[in-house]
């Protein structure tokens, strides 16, 4: 990068000077002259690009068929935060989406990692998924993460060129060094369709989020998710129904609808209950917090290895979050070998909204 | 209404001169200088007072507590449009909510209510749900109208005092002169739960829209709506998923599971299900429309008695609705003794997201 387009973005506040503990580094705060969101400087003048967007398509044979002329890999998505994750001065970071330092992430990453790899090429970046139960961002978790959290690679490049390795030099990659990778499910071309309907219904069974496709050649990145994973997702949020953007919701319903469309439903009646269960069952609990404690919430957990990243983690949500999250007394606490942190994020407008409604008050809309 | 305050409101924008064939009025666009949105004079000087919004309560029994300390009556909500029916020069005219001469409502009177009331009281205004399954504006119709439209009187006032008649006067006038009446269920008190709360149930069953409060003294009115109306709402406008304010949905969802919470639920497995199935039915109907006719519409058929109300009929959608209706052939077509009108309401958003979808685009969310 330029020294002035980078003076340029602080001078415009693009870009922000960032510090977490000893290290100093430069995050994009917004994409500008060309450099995405999210994308970090390191004090030796190491460049991690920002995490590119994917495009989604809604239609598997009809999306595949416009987008990849030539082959393409599939890798399963994972439901969980992106990190990107770097070496430097002896020491492994992970970097938000954002690209802000992850206390959580950075601290678990001795558990969820060999850090070998960055011996053998100092310069890597990994590009994964963290998922799983005890995440202190999303309320979903992947079936095969079935406590505290689980790391996925799915992309690496080198800090130098900035670029991607390929599918086939990522998993030779991830091989050398018994890294845990995203699963990839070969290459295929479009013209592949039934091995690939059946392999979404087989993930859309299986409770998978979907696929992402990574095209050979010109081919372009794009994702699929599965009916179910909207489902999955409708049922974990329609607590939140408010307090969301109402697009979350009718986002996921039209995909569910277009799957369905798309990949049949060989029971129908099951699909239908479980979106009306999806809805009902978050917002029978909402109404019922509401009636039992004044207020509704999201309960999160997480763990640390070691206290002070906890506490750090703890500022930030003070930062961002205000009074719409209430940390538990306490915290974080000893157990297990962990310092385990428990909090809850108040839904504001559903807390507000069912307060008036249960005291009665009447609604002009 | 005073001289000036017309003046303003002509000035300002809030009230506008209209024309119905020979009738010259005035309508109040907006509320203004203490006039609610919606109020018509006549060229008589009558004023027909705009219908107040009626406040919606989400619990029965904190609602019902909260808002009235003394009686009430209670009064079967209908799902239609509402009008307000006067006479002028002989001839009967009903207006819209927003203050417009309804030309579909004004040529159906004489088919759905007995005019000879307006004979025995000039200055009478009638105010009336109109509903049914041939209608031209709303999707919705209640179980008890099966076929075309038909009329429900719930409230009458003399343009003279501008005042509603209590729910007994109007009971009393409606039987005097075999007015088609909205169901009244009597009067009650807030200490009436098991009562309401059973009649409530009985409507949620029997597929009714829902009831209004009207308070004797100083209690106000407010409505209630059962938990299957939403249901059904959501069933009807699903296939709108995109082109209608998000807020139509959830808050359907939430009074659902509000009204869930409170009556219990004997069945909880079939509800999810109905819920599931009225957004899967709709969303469905609208992704088979895309790929079958590259858009996505509703259809209208209403009748009309007169060919020229058809012809004003058509005007008025092809000034508000342009583009977004398309008006079938030949219309109107003389059928069984009336004019049929048949039109499709196109659903812009969801038409045009479709095709992209289903053209393999990809989405950037």
């Amino acid at each position: 990068m330029n020294r002035k387009t980078l003076d340029d973005a602080l001078a415009r506040g693009k870009a922000e000077r960032c510090r977490f503990e000893t290290l100093e580094y430069l995050r994009f705060s917004d994409s500008f002259g060309g450099e995405p969101r999210g994308t970090v400087l390191l004090p030796d003048g190491r460049r991690l690009p920002g995490y590119p967007s994917i495009g989604r398509i809604q239609s598997l044979a009809r999306g595949l068929r416009r987008q990849y002329a030539e082959p393409f890999w599939v890798e399963e998505k994972i439901d969980g935060f992106n990190v990107r994750i770097a070496r430097h001065d002896g020491r492994l970071y992970a970097f938000s989406r954002g690209g802000f330092v992850c206390p959580f992430s950075t601290d678990r990453l001795p558990d969820l990692l060999e850090a070998t790899v960055f011996d053998a090429e100092p310069d890597l970046v990994l590009c994964a998924e963290i998922a799983g139960p005890e995440n202190p961002y999303l309320e979903g978790s992947p079936p095969q993460v079935t406590e505290d959290v689980a790391l996925f690679v799915f992309d690496a490049l080198h800090a130098g060129d900035g670029r991607f390795l390929d599918p086939p030099a990522k998993a030779a990659l991830g091989e050398r060094h018994g890294l845990p990778m995203a699963r990839s499910f070969g290459r295929f071309t479009a013209d592949d369709q039934p091995a690939l309907a059946a392999l979404i219904r087989r993930l859309d069974a299986e409770g998978s989020e979907g696929v992402v496709f990574k095209g050979e050649g010109a081919g372009g990145r794009t994702k699929y998710v599965t009916g179910r994973s909207n489902v999955a997702d409708i049922a974990l949020c329609s607590e939140q129904l408010l307090d969301l953007p109402p697009e979350y919701f009718t986002n996921r319903l039209l995909r569910l609808a277009l799957f369905a469309d798309e990949h049949g439903e060989p029971d129908g009646a099951t699909l239908e209950r479980e979106l009306g269960r999806a809805f009902l069952s978050g917002l029978g609990r909402a109404v019922a917090r509401s009636r039992e404690q004044g207020r509704v919430g999201h309960p999160f957990r997480c763990r640390f290895r070691e206290r002070r990243n906890a506490e750090h983690f703890i500022a930030h949500l003070e930062i961002t979050a205000g009074r719409r999250v209430r940390i538990a007394e306490g915290a974080p606490r000893a157990e297990g070998g962990y310092w385990v942190l428990e909090f809850e994020r108040i839904l504001q407008r559903m807390t507000g909204t069912l307060a008036n409604v249960l005291a009665g008050q009447a609604q002009y809309d």
